[in-house]
């Protein structure tokens, strides 16, 4: 039986929950949950607003922990190890995209598991997955602040690299908060120079030190941003608002590319015109493959990178969710187990 | 003086025109033109659609002709070279862009020469263009039918190039007309699986003839549409009606590219959670650089491909362009000089 904390239903506070995991798969791991950070799509789960939530469940898919017992086939001497659990928690293994390991495009959506939908995940005494998506955490990296890299970390990281974002671009990170903050020092240490874009001054100072080299208040300086015109190779945009992306087209460079992380309510509307002449591109960004988080943990521990993280013991969670609904972590939080 | 066909006023049918063009400029080309395409470019200018438009002014700018005087700096011997004009005649040659083979992305936009915007273009017996502009034709391409590669097919050759098409992919083409159906006939060539997307079957057969190897109806079968859920890698919108883009983004399979060449007259409209799910991608295509062109003149020659073109004399140049207007060019009306 494993202990943790479950959601009874839409809506509802946790509550203490125990439940049978069943026989440990042949190809999964079981950790032992150190730390585990709380996501917006936590919420978004307990809240049902993807209509996918099943109760009671289990939220929770941002852990560090250690690896307690393998499966029959999974293979090296992996008790023992740290390692994170994200979003996802299985693949198929044998599609096109897994087997060039992008198993985040898994073709056989059936087989994905996913940590909290239909099962259990994270902010319990341990959680399984797939030994492929349990990620070794570097031993110079923080466990108790490594937890939001295995999904806001990711989901900033992973973009980056596949839309082939390099040293001496100029980038902007639209909307600095849970993903932003991370973005702002992946991008910096890898040499890029970067724009913090919010809609006020009030979070300027922290972005600057978090490596960002200018900032544009995008309500308070409307003017800054048009004046931006043609200026960034890469815009990330983290916000789950509706913003007018006609005013990020225009701030991108020719071949520039507004990469979408954050999910807002209605459509992506764009003006074809602005987008057709200079070849700029809107893509979505999620997160990665475990070989995509992977670099970025060794990126994190050689750079230093670390989330920016509140601390709730596991009998504050009720609270610790309340803070993160009422938008006051800074910049994310994480529950100890 | 040269002698064309200009317009005097917005929408006005094309007059005989004659002009002084002044001294060849130092970069420049002279080029007699033997034949020239309609492109609907020319039409929306004729019309001022986009407010650019002075008058009176000669259109055309798909010019297949030979050089018949040169600039005091341009370099080699180009006398009697037959090469074509598309829609760019100059760019600045200094910029970011333009050192590296981005000439068409030219930074400098107000040194930027587009053939009928504030000049004279190629209805005529005569026009000018930048040197670097104005591309080598090779020997074996049929100078009568080489026009319309010039905008229509450089516009749609170019994003093939920039976005990472490549044999073994599969591919739609949505709009079988001028642009499309020289898309067909590319993808086919380099490797592709192309389907053609069009409204009704009355293209289908062409469509096949032209290489592609399966053809949706997409408003007399939409279930067809539907079923391609998850299909394409790389999915070329020429057409410049508002669609349900979404549809489009539907049928694109993990990390697939949906390029807008036409341009539509609404915002394009996508929702974002597919996009950022299956990491797809909505990006501007348009037509490239001088080397982008000449790489496609090589392709044509060495496959044999060539637009399908309705011959004019340039005394029938108002009917031609009646005719284009109608939308009952198939798929191209070139004019000879």
């Amino acid at each position: 039986m494993i202990q943790g904390y479950a959601c009874p239903a839409k809506g509802e506070p946790l509550e203490p929950f125990e439940y049978d995991p069943g026989q440990l798969g042949a190809d999964q791991v079981e950790v032992e949950v150190e730390y585990c950070g709380i996501c917006h799509s936590d919420i978004s789960m307990i809240d049902n607003e993807w209509g996918m939530s099943s109760y009671p469940f289990v939220p929770g898919h941002e852990a560090i922990g250690k690896i307690v017992a393998v499966g029959s086939q999974v293979s090296g001497d992996r008790i023992g190890q740290r390692v994170g659990v994200g979003w996802q928690s299985g693949s198929c293994d044998h599609c096109k995209n897994c087997g060039v390991g992008k198993e985040h495009l898994c073709l056989n959506a059936g087989e994905v598991e996913q940590t909290i939908i239909g099962r259990n995940g994270c902010w319990a005494e341990r959680v399984r997955a797939n030994a492929n998506w349990a990620v070794p955490i570097p031993d110079n990296l923080d466990a108790s602040l490594a937890g939001p890299l295995m999904c806001a970390g990711t989901t900033v990281w992973s973009p980056i690299r596949h839309y082939g974002v390099r040293a001496g671009m100029e980038t902007a990170v639209l909307g600095v908060g849970g993903l932003g903050h991370l973005a702002v020092q992946f991008l910096a240490k890898m040499g890029t120079q970067v724009t913090g874009l919010s809609t006020t001054r009030s979070k300027e100072t922290q972005t600057r030190e978090l490596g960002a080299t200018d900032f544009i208040a995008t309500k308070e300086s409307p003017e800054a941003l048009s004046q931006a015109a043609g200026r960034f190779d890469v815009i990330i945009s983290t916000v789950s608002a509706d913003v007018n992306w006609n005013d990020y087209i225009n701030a991108l460079a020719p071949e520039g590319t507004l990469i979408i992380c954050g999910i807002p309510d209605s459509q992506i509307q764009v003006m074809p015109f602005p987008l057709i002449v200079s070849e700029k591109r809107v893509v979505g960004g999620r997160a990665g493959s475990p070989s995509d988080t992977a670099e970025m943990l060794a990126f994190c521990a050689a750079h230093k990178i670390t989330p920016m993280c509140e601390q709730f013991k596991a009998t504050e969670i009720n609270q610790a969710l309340q803070h993160v609904r009422d938008n006051k972590a800074r910049y994310r939080a994480v529950v100890a187990f």
